[in-house]
């Protein structure tokens, strides 16, 4: 038996001072608890997600010395760990120090990595550089190694050999896309086990949470148990890390593979947890456990949210927020999520009503307000708006050249913006820094797609919490927080049923039912094919599935819907058309400069998704097909 | 003699019609010229810089589409140009379908690249994934290629063999970085030179400019043909391309040299040519000739922004702009830049002026507009910061749980954000969209370092044109507009001596010389140490260096200055961690949501300084220094 420790610590991205110390806690632990192996997750030291941080010689020198010090914390028990590995005499292909991403095994004061092996550490094989992953920016990858080297990269891919409770250990080191080699032309896993029997598989991860991924590695994972023959022990860290443009959370939820590939032991996801096993290395397996919650559902979103936004908060500093209150959906989900984070007293609903908001979304503002019990103010912008446009109608323009002078003339739809900014720009950014806090932006991905939104207007905010769910996302997330959350109908019902609107005009009256230009229940699902698929979906594709009749099988909307909606061909491809140039057009221009993003999906907007600033685009196909169909029906 | 043209194309990115159409327009002249070849850059068809738009196999498609149509047009003469290369049946590392960035050769309507390869195509060895490049994460590399074939790579690195003018030419393919070789463990052309002699070495590119970049190519690409005994003919494109948060533009510059290595052609700098050249293959040497003008020098930043604004704007369709002038020297290089750009009659000067603006500023803007020919107005905010200040201050707050009330309260640095706010998210913003344009970030580069800015205040724009430049580079464009652009005084020389000065308070009076609390030419050899550096400098080398007396050689600024400014160690470390602190903190946080940076730098701010939204750090190090440091001065 072996009695190993799955060090499943909260990591902070940047900080090897804070993250060495919860390990030496935790090493504490582990010795006390008499395990005989404490195992911490990738980069455990200086965190994952640094940007260029790596590109700082200070720090590196900063996170080896951190590493030392675990290393010295080694008596007695095996430490395995993340940390970055230096050749400070050889550099990358940017010429800068040579990085790994590397796999660390310390006892008694000693790495023990070294044998088979250039260094004392073994080094990440499969570098993922897709979705938010730049490893090949930061990392030497260990192809490049065994080719410099003028070895077979086979030769470098052994077990690392240690001593553990006066029996060797034969450990097959892998690190986190290592073991998701199935798009790769190398299988570290099979390359390791091929050198004679491994008696223990260790992944050291930090794996952002992604919807449906648990489910997805438990194959994965239970497959290379199984083929291996040997228990596969998974750590993952838990907390916030970002890039930037996007949040990501990190679920932690580590697990223990037996030999069959089933689930011994898991931790908790989202929280930091030592959890001690005593582990089978041969003969009978370990008891099969309980198969961790299915994490499809709108709890785990809710608690991905929850646990991210709360995490970002605290890194950042802010204890207290504004949210303007519009009566809608999604500023009623954003209340009541902050609320659930930060307690309703510091959580601040400002409604801002112009002349066209209706009594219906004030009223329902104010009653959100009630339910949650939270700090309410009312802030009209009709008098700053009807003074902006006086000047702006006003200011006379003269031309410096000929003398001559003018005057510019704001339209209704310059007016819609005016109040956009007004609102957040001068308002809510005002009572936020009065307030002490930040104030939020509360976007949806659908509107976030097309740019359905103003810059410096409602698309401003410290963080997008809700922009990485569909519209009806939304709503899902509002009926679970009422449901399963507060446990009561904290956001009004009211709230539901209401028109979607932005209230900027006569054209958005929610009691005529007027509001968006979005039909969610189809273009949620167009928009969700553009950018989440894996092989985007492009109007040529939809354009070829709209003529053959598969379209709405293949973006998964209700059967019948598009018929309904697009009386024929040249409906169907003015509305195509139109969302797709603001989708690649527009709508990049304010993600430029959009704030970030929470993510939760296979792929959220921000770093996620790199995109360029050129003019929409369509394929000569699409142009072929686009004539046929419209000749066709004329 | 082989008479050979330059293709050196604009390239709109993501537009694979346009560009092919180009490309078919210089062949026809290449032939017409009786060339036996032309050269056209890498990615000619579909563009370099697209984002994640290489995950759309309909795109991909058209860019093989419009690929074939060039191939179709190459009677009688041999056209190489870039362009991806796919493989459908075979996936990258994402699993996504299978992509190169490729080198192809057409003649008589085939392809000839095929021998010793196994596509009939060529591909980029050297992958480059630093700085603003993502190559790895789209393109699979020839050593990922060579190690699945089970081949050693230098058996894929060979000639490309075709028969030109009825003789049979031996080329050396290379793809950008594959000439940029001296940080990599491979060197392409020397294993290309390697299988016997070559006749001619092609770096196709698409290379974004960079100050400085020219004079290292003519060293590193003469080297290659010295070293090769070949002639090295390297075609760039010109154009603008982005990465969303970072504008790149391209120079073209196409060069040949001489087996000597010496430049006997070159293409202008930053406009598209076609470019004829008879080379000798054998025997005598081509004329060397004068070599192109340095690009150090202000005309060349001048010329680089003016060139990537002027495109910029006609890629997104905008022609007018509105720009808030303050009677400072950012908004007036900016005015100065837009006006040459756009002529005087597209730029509105808007002066905005609050009860804390001098008379000075206030008579400056309108001088300068006066002097530049173009449209002014004047937009007074006193009256709306009045009554925001107001409206905050007298919004009841009321806590729906208690029912108590209370009210916030405007600080006077509140206030100071409110102003910026209101300028930019409120007038400057309406103006723009009344006067059918943008409006301008006038912000430059030791601001965006610390976040000293407002955000959707005067960190607001449609594009930031001046942000990778430092202040004192500012003033030098200034001077440069004035002197060579316009020659005339059109910046008055009041913006020159003036204080830099944000005029949001009795604090900031510039009548009084009070402004900024940047000290410009300190603080701006410290900033470009923080984040222009290939090897960041961070406070622990500072302190170091600061210790050590080396500190001033080391940034490069003014002898004697750091201990005329900082009478201790006490001062100099408040300092160095007050900014240290903006720029890895609130400065973070404001550029996540700031405007494209139009990049001439080594490094601008954008995709091109990956960044996290993390705590600012000190090492260990730092800490011990800093502890002895302040003890020896107590």
């Amino acid at each position: 038996m072996l009695r190993i420790a799955l060090g499943q610590m909260e990591i902070i991205p940047g900080r090897p001072d804070i993250n060495s110390r919860a390990m030496l806690a935790m090493i504490e632990e582990a010795r006390a608890g008499a395990a005989h192996m404490v195992v911490f997750p990738e980069m455990a030291i200086p965190g994952y997600l640094l940007g260029d941080t790596w590109e700082q010689q200070a720090f590196l020198r900063d996170c080896e010395e951190y590493g030392r010090r675990i290393v010295a914390a080694s008596a007695g028990l095996c430490v395995v760990f993340g940390n970055v590995g230096l050749d400070w005499n050889r550099t990358g292909d940017d010429g800068r120090v040579r990085k790994y991403n590397a796999f660390f095994v310390a006892q008694n004061g000693r790495l023990w990595a070294g044998d088979h092996f250039p260094y004392p550490f073994r080094i990440k094989t499969l570098l993922p550089n897709y979705r938010e992953f730049d490893d090949t920016r930061h990392f030497y990858s260990l192809r490049k190694l065994a080719a410099d080297l003028g070895r077979d990269i086979g030769e470098l891919l052994q077990p690392v050999c240690v001593e553990v409770g006066g029996r060797p250990l034969r450990i097959g080191s892998l690190i986190c896309e290592d073991g998701w080699y199935d798009d790769y032309s190398l299988n570290p896993v099979a390359e390791i086990a091929a050198k004679g029997p491994v008696d223990l598989l260790i992944n050291i991860s930090s794996s952002p949470f992604t919807l449906g991924k648990q489910g997805k590695r438990h194959r994965v994972f239970g497959k290379s148990a199984r083929e291996t023959g040997a228990p596969l022990v998974y750590v993952n860290n838990v907390g916030v890390q970002n890039n930037g443009k996007t949040v990501y959370t990190f679920d932690g939820a580590s697990t223990v593979y037996n030999r069959r590939g089933q689930i011994v032991a898991s931790c908790p996801a989202f929280e930091p947890s030592l959890r001690f096993l005593d582990l089978a290395l041969s003969g009978g397996d370990s008891q099969e456990a309980a198969l961790p919650p299915e994490d499809q559902s709108m709890a785990t979103i809710y608690q991905a949210l929850s646990y991210g936004a709360a995490n970002f908060l605290k890194q950042i500093g802010m204890e207290r927020v504004v949210i303007g209150a519009s009566g809608g959906i999604d500023s009623a989900v954003s209340a009541a999520l902050y609320a659930s984070i930060l307690g309703p007293e510091n959580v601040l609903l400002a409604n801002l009503p112009s002349v066209y908001n209706s009594a219906t979304t004030k009223s329902l503002a104010d009653d959100l307000a009630k339910r949650l019990g939270c700090l309410y103010t009312v802030v009209p912008i009709q008098e700053s708006v009807d003074h902006t446009i006086r000047q702006l109608n006003g200011a006379p323009v003269v031309n410096r050249a000929t003398g001559g002078q003018s005057n510019l003339s704001v339209t209704p739809f310059i007016t819609e913006n005016i109040q956009a900014r007004d609102r957040s720009a001068r308002v809510l950014a005002g009572l936020a820094a009065a307030f002490g806090g930040g104030f939020t932006c509360n976007a949806n991905k659908s509107e976030t797609t097309v740019g359905y939104s103003t810059l410096y207007g409602d698309q401003a905010g410290f963080l997008a919490v809700l922009a990485d769910l569909w519209k009806h996302q939304v709503y899902a997330l509002g009926r679970h927080l009422n449901e399963q959350v507060f446990h009561s109908e904290i956001i009004p019902q009211g709230v539901f049923t209401l028109t979607p609107s932005a209230e900027l005009s006569t054209e958005q009256n929610v009691d005529e039912g007027k509001g968006d230009p979005l039909i969610y229940p189809y273009h949620d699902y167009l928009f969700r094919s553009f950018m989440e698929w894996w092989n985007r979906a492009t109007p040529e594709d939809l354009l070829g599935w709209y003529a053959s009749g598969e379209l709405e099988a293949k973006l998964g909307c209700e059967p019948g819907l598009v018929s309904k909606l697009f009386p024929g061909p040249a409906h169907f491809i003015a509305d195509l058309e139109k969302w797709w140039k603001l989708y690649s057009g527009m709508g990049v221009a304010k993600r430029i400069q959009a704030p970030p993003v929470l993510a939760v999906s296979r792929r959220a907007y921000g770093f996620d998704h790199r995109e360029a600033q050129n003019s929409p685009y369509f394929t000569a196909r699409y142009c072929d097909l686009k004539e046929r169909l419209l000749a066709a029906n004329r």
